[in-house]
């Protein structure tokens, strides 16, 4: 590893995030609630931190390897939760460090499960800090760092390569940075159009502003106890399930509408797929718990909500999902694994690769009964390189391996199948919530350090999609170069 | 699809059918308890059948293609646990089709899953058939078949590699029926060794039959409603333990055991992978159950038993682990799903394959970092093609499919998720017991009929390694050639 190079990107990472804790500060100065001296401290600490590393720090050579980069992408994510939760604890609203940390890693990482049984309490610079934390983790820091500070090393798609979900990566502009901030104009101006729909629909300015950035993040905390449901409004639950639904969308969607590109919208498998995922499980879930409510359109309406909230990986409630019948629950937990499209700022599996396994499978069953048929895999249009679809493959065997060995090293501490599982599942794929005891009544509050510091590996695992962070592991990583 | 050709060989299938239920029939005899009559309608029915379909079809063309291969396969498995659930039937022991089709294919597939709630009453006759099905099963019909009849027809390696479990087939003698004749040798041989050590252990003669024929299959019915545990013998526990440890070990080691040859059983990576599982889980088990038993020993023969048991996928019970602490409960459902080793009676993933997603898995890790290095995954010492590691994952994308379509479909009738998940896990992996609703201590008794039949499905896609069932639904396969 090329030590000094590494460290001083960590170091203008962090300084990113000092300015980026700036309007939190702002709005613990407005509403005045004591959390002003936290966010000082925590700024100047992580600031402080961030330009010892950047200035001091002076590489021989400038060019970031393959092996660097996984580094970078595997450190920051690390460190960044880190200074991300001195918030939390200097305010005193999660006095304990590894529970702030855990906190902080389900905010990046935009998974949104936490510790906290009394959420509407807090100081509210604090909580808009918590769900501030989940918009700059959907998109990435990296990149965000990249459209900042463009010309920061030379071979930087290695690190947009290992921030951005999906099994693959496309420049949809030449330059690495106009794509990156493209994206962020995007992903800004959806969430301000959020933030007004919510405004319109009766919510007050705060609130309107938490909600868009969780759900534009499709992270999920909510400064409510009962989550969305709180605002009891069929309208506000129909909005945010329908940008919930928005930002699991490949945002290269977006681009193309912008610029009036009907091909590539329409040749684009994965958002037909992720479409008819969700109407088809609303349609389903609707059916199953139809018993339980008042007409079709109010069950429809629970059902689509829960539906965009789990597949999009967002994980806000609005029903208590739990006492729902199985198989609904279990149609929740499929999608819950599944996850939205690649290049959106959902976690999970994502649909892409699904459709390159499915593919793949289709194939080799072909293969098996016509051993003479070549026959090429093709997504999008385009066909898919062999080594790809073998890394899809092995892609979920890691995902298998992290879930399995997850488990069981969780239910050390457990009695209930159930909610070690799909604890382990709703980190690994950055949604939120679980059953049973981790259902979306519940909260993590309950887990031993060790279980809450194994579920925060989960979360940045399932958000870097396992590799940089296993990578810190090998230690043919950290050896100089 | 060479229809006369197919339907020759599945008729010559039921001829072997007939005759293997022979004995069942001789046991009948001797106990007299009112079975004898079934049996001889079900063996007249199945050989008269058999028959027709041997000598009145006069196939044009003798070579068997792929896609017949697999058919037959398919097909065969289907149609001898039709007629092998005959003598359930018309017996009175098993009124119901669904529920005696279910035990069938519960046995051919070596799963040891029952339906039945008082197993003890029933004619000795009929329990000997349970379990002579596991040991058909478990080497495999086609293998009898082929061992028997040895030219059948042309190229019968696509059946024998259809029939075998795991990822690669390999002759060990240049001749087909040879290599076939001598597996069912060993196969006999060692199933005599543990009759006899279970007779010398203080079972009787039937007993001793009985067990050594289910664990020979790793199927796991027993004839008593407590399964092993009825004995109440540690050294019966003891010696089926070990038996269903072997019986999960590839049939080449002991060939070439018999041959002396050190080399390729030293170099067997699964073989050494099985063993340290087995050592490593009986370990962490026993220390996991410590404290509910009378001292260190008698942990460590219910953890041994228990661990053998469900690794090789036989799922006798010795005791309830149901009750045993959640860690021990997943790390048992974790084996569950691994299986042993290919090319043994065992089913589950098998070794083999797990062994070669993971280097695969560490080899791609590695390429992240030096994008330059160029490695070839090998197993026992031989470079593995790239095609068989893209089928590995893609054989895991399937298993994963069928594991979750099935809990979902299952989990339309239940109200718990566990019994649900576990039930299907245990069908797909051919173990037998699962946890909660479907644990040891418990039966499939209360599944209604079309779950019964999904859970049917499950067993043979597990027995026969998914693609066989999966091509019997392709319309390809059916048209004629």
């Amino acid at each position: 590893m090329n030590y000094k190079l590494v460290f001083r990107l960590l170091g203008r990472l962090l300084l990113t995030e000092a300015a980026l804790m700036l309007p939190s500060l702002g709005v613990s100065l407005i509403y005045g609630q004591g959390d002003t001296l936290a966010f000082l401290c925590a700024i100047a600490i992580t600031a402080v931190v961030g330009a010892l590393l950047s200035f001091l720090l002076k590489p021989e050579r400038e060019d970031l390897t393959a092996r660097d980069g996984m580094a970078v992408a595997g450190l920051s994510w690390v460190i960044l939760s880190f200074f991300g939760a001195l918030p939390f604890v200097l305010s005193g609203a999660i006095p304990h460090m590894v529970d702030a940390y855990f906190e902080a890693v389900s905010g990046f990482t935009t998974t949104g499960s936490t510790i906290l049984t009394e959420i509407e309490h807090l100081p509210k610079g604090v909580l808009f800090w918590r769900s501030f934390t989940h918009w700059i983790g959907g998109m990435g820091v990296l990149v965000f760092t990249l459209a900042v500070l463009p010309r920061l090393s030379g071979r930087t798609s290695h690190l947009a390569r290992a921030e951005s979900p999906g099994p693959t990566f496309s420049k949809l502009l030449p330059k690495m940075s106009d794509t990156a901030k493209m994206l962020y104009m995007l992903y800004f101006a959806l969430t301000a159009i959020e933030a007004v729909c919510l405004l319109l629909a009766g919510m007050n300015l705060y609130d309107a502003l938490i909600h868009a950035l969780s759900t534009a993040g499709t992270g999920g905390f909510s400064n409510y106890n009962a989550s969305v449901g709180a605002f009891h409004s069929p309208l506000i639950e129909w909005i945010i399930g329908i940008f919930m639904m928005l930002f699991g969308i490949n945002f290269a969607i977006y681009f193309h509408m912008l610029r009036r590109e009907k091909e590539p919208i329409l040749q684009n498998e994965e958002l037909w797929t992720y479409l008819a995922i969700v109407a088809g499980a609303t349609l389903l879930i609707t059916l199953n718990i139809l018993p339980r409510y008042d007409g079709f359109f109010e069950a429809l309406r629970n059902a689509f909500f829960q539906v965009t909230s789990i597949v999009s990986t967002t994980g806000f409630g609005s029903a208590d999902f739990n006492v729902w019948p199985l198989f609904s629950k279990t149609l929740l937990l499929l999608l819950l694994c599944l996850g939205a499209c690649a290049g959106s700022t959902a976690g999970g599996f994502k649909l892409s690769r699904v459709l390159l396994l499915g593919k793949s499978a289709y194939r080799d069953l072909e293969h098996t009964i016509q051993p003479r048929k070549v026959a090429v895999v093709r997504l999008e249009g385009k066909a898919v390189q062999e080594s790809t679809l073998a890394q899809v493959g092995v892609y979920l065997s890691l995902w298998v391996v992290l879930a399995v060995l997850g488990t069981l090293l969780l239910s050390l501490g457990q009695t209930d199948f159930v909610t070690a599982f799909t604890a382990v599942l709703t980190t690994l794929s950055n949604v939120g919530p679980g059953l049973n005891g981790v259902g979306p009544t519940e909260n993590f509050a309950f887990f031993s350090p060790a279980a809450k510091l194994l579920l925060s590996f989960m979360m940045l695992a399932g958000r870097l999609e396992i590799y940089p962070i296993l990578l810190l592991f090998a230690p043919h990583v950290w050896r100089k170069n």
